[in-house]
């Protein structure tokens, strides 16, 4: 006989999981409407063109990609950005700006499983399209932090950086966009002996390369900013713009202790063009980054004029982990209901609709188990409280609530069942 | 330059529509909690072998099938129960009985895209596993109502059905297991002409053909029972069950006028074992059907035990059609700043980060817009009320809030602000 397996690297989530997600997926949402973000969602599948317009024909190689009955090249998502841009530049481009929207939605990647990287997986995302760099960047910087905060992760660090900065020194070292490009990768990566070599190959100058490690090296509070205008010779733009950018974040209640400027944060992305940061959390070992974001220019790559955009995208699955594991979420069960005979399975059935209507959680016993064995299930699944009904309960419309942790029993009548548990 | 266009027959929803689309869910969810459902999810694709287990080779070329790298064929869920009878053969089958879970999740299908058929849609579904037929049918019948009637839809009729009843017919006349299948599918379609040549080519008793026509004839109240088993020969134990079970309806709340007994349910599909059911609601046209489900046996299709189960399938796009259309359901931002200076943006940062944590929806100009056009924009985006701050309100930390349907000014104090929006 066949056995059925789930397909390799995917997962199945038990209650107990989806309990979890679903509240830090509504905290995040919470968060999010507080901004005004308003939620949008694409497809799961898009065609591969897409996905190869924003990040190379290499991508193929890394994502679900397929031909469909009707020969289309598909592919299942690899991230949400490309998809909401698609769509900006299809329709929502009409709307009165700036957009604010949010997303949430799972992705996938072709690629070995391993500890904590799945082929499905789930990425909570926002953007705001049409709104000049500063405010824009202020606005996204604070509500990722504060979505971070509401999913209940601990966040340790804010690393902000800003493009601009190794742009203006590339640019006085005359090192065209190709090369700069390549050198943010090794940055992202952190391969500084890649970049030692890379330099050396490509003849650029030793000198550049001593600033640029001193600059991508800086990493501290605000009072950085002073040393890194110094090394660019105190005519950078964009360490003013920084500056700017972390007196708007005091305003939003991040303090200069939660965040520190990074210039080394290079995003391994091109279509990144200023401010970039990452956010990291508590009790997740080595690998701390939860999310990642910054300003950006896309959609004129989808046939869009360009305009002015920011956002971030945080990895769900690593907010998850991220979540202090010390706190218990169990689905806590109201009530639980057992009938010791036909009439009262049918008295029960009434009050527990009373009760669910008004929004308590109830059950009843389906199996017809004898009293102990009920008590031992509702104890199982983790009812707070417990009710048997017979003839004696029948007769005084009366009922006992056991308290399923202390044992002690309260009288309370059918008429007064659905107060007792409202007040409690 | 290449047109990026959205897949064929698949969906982006903008953030009205999502607003919608998260009413509906929150209230199924809502409800399934109320009952002790738990939730569960299984991976957006599965081994083809699945589909083809549940639903016969066939559904390959109705499903988004293909390859992936490691020439596994995997496809697109067409449906959830087949991965959640899986996840439990596999996994939950130790779990102590019953099981009550949920699941809502997108699914896949390949054909024509036509009004209302998509290739991407959402389910909503339900089972109970592992408790006997009667008290699980009646619990899962009273989840599928609550359900619709908390997503918003106004139902028409619960159309209530048991293929026991057929089932005892076919024996008397001794037709055998597949011609039964065949016929239950010329019912499902209610195409009756068929049906008769099916008869007349098999060489079927058309006395059975007459009986059978009569039964799945009979819709009403529930005193068609009693004419159902007449035409059985007053022996049917399956209408004696439908009995019992309008009578548990009752105590859940769900009276003899919100429902029918409809013998001609018959669900297209083989795994279906007793109690079949569907919901209709208003406002849909013709195909009124928002829900179909009914007892079922699966779990040995995928290697496991037999065991009882009961389940239901909402489409969750149909349930979005069956709101009333009357309700308007804009998402309201509750306050929208205006600053008219630097110093006046960074304390309307302050006063909105202090609203939104308290879960105040709260928004400010990004674009540095004019008064004028700032109310304009705040008016587009559906503010409730708007406030501009300048020297003269920092000067008196004071702000005169602005209610956008009367343009009626209320001066509130800084300190005020949060008590003012949280006592509205």
């Amino acid at each position: 006989m066949t056995d059925f397996q789930r397909p390799r690297g995917t997962r199945d989530f038990p209650p107990e999981e989806m309990e979890q997600r679903r509240i830090v997926e509504d905290g995040l949402r919470k968060v999010a409407r507080s901004f005004n973000f308003g939620e949008v969602m694409t497809p799961t599948f898009e065609n591969t063109e897409l996905f190869v317009a924003k990040s190379g024909p290499g991508i193929i190689d890394e994502i679900y990609a397929f031909k469909d009955k009707g020969d289309r090249e598909i592919s299942l998502r690899p991230e949400l950005t490309a998809a909401v841009m698609r769509y900006y530049v299809k329709e929502l481009h009409t709307r009165p700006k700036p957009l604010k929207l949010y997303y949430m939605g799972n992705c996938f990647r072709y690629e070995r499983p391993q500890k904590g990287r799945y082929r499905e997986f789930w990425q909570f995302g926002a953007e705001i399209i049409g709104a000049p760099s500063l405010e824009a960047d202020a606005e996204v910087l604070a509500l990722a932090y504060y979505c971070a905060v509401g999913s209940g992760a601990v966040v340790t660090d804010i690393r902000i950086g800003h493009l601009g900065v190794m742009k203006a020194l590339f640019e006085k070292a005359q090192i065209g966009d190709d090369l700069q490009a390549d050198i943010r990768r090794y940055l992202d990566k952190k391969d500084f002996d890649g970049l030692d070599a890379f330099f050396a190959e490509k003849g650029l100058s030793p000198e550049t390369l001593g600033t640029l490690t001193e600059l991508v090296n800086l990493h501290g509070n605000r009072n950085i900013l002073d040393k890194a205008q110094e090394l660019m010779g105190g005519d950078c733009a964009d360490i003013v713009y920084l500056k700017d950018l972390a007196r708007r974040l005091n305003s939003y209640g991040i303090q200069d202790s939660q965040y520190s400027i990074d210039l080394g944060v290079a995003r391994g992305l091109d279509y990144y063009t200023g401010m970039v940061f990452e956010i990291d959390a508590a009790g997740l070992g080595a690998e701390s980054q939860i999310c990642g974001g910054g300003a950006y220019s896309l959609s004129e790559t989808f046939g869009g004029q360009q305009i002015f955009s920011t956002g971030f995208a945080f990895g769900f699955d690593r907010l998850i982990l991220a979540r202090s594991s010390d706190e218990e979420i169990i689905p806590k069960l109201d009530i639980y209901f057992i009938p010791i005979s036909d009439d009262a399975r049918l008295k029960c059935l009434e009050l527990a609709t009373e009760l669910r209507k008004a929004g308590v959680s109830a059950d009843i016993d389906l199996l017809g188990r004898k009293v102990g064995k009920a008590f031992g299930y509702a104890d199982t699944i983790g009812a707070r409280t417990a009710i048997v009904i017979g003839d004696k309960e029948l007769a005084e419309k009366k009922v006992n609530v056991k308290d399923m942790a202390t044992g002690d029993q309260t009288p309370v009548e059918f008429s007064r069942l659905l107060d007792h548990y409202q007040n409690k």
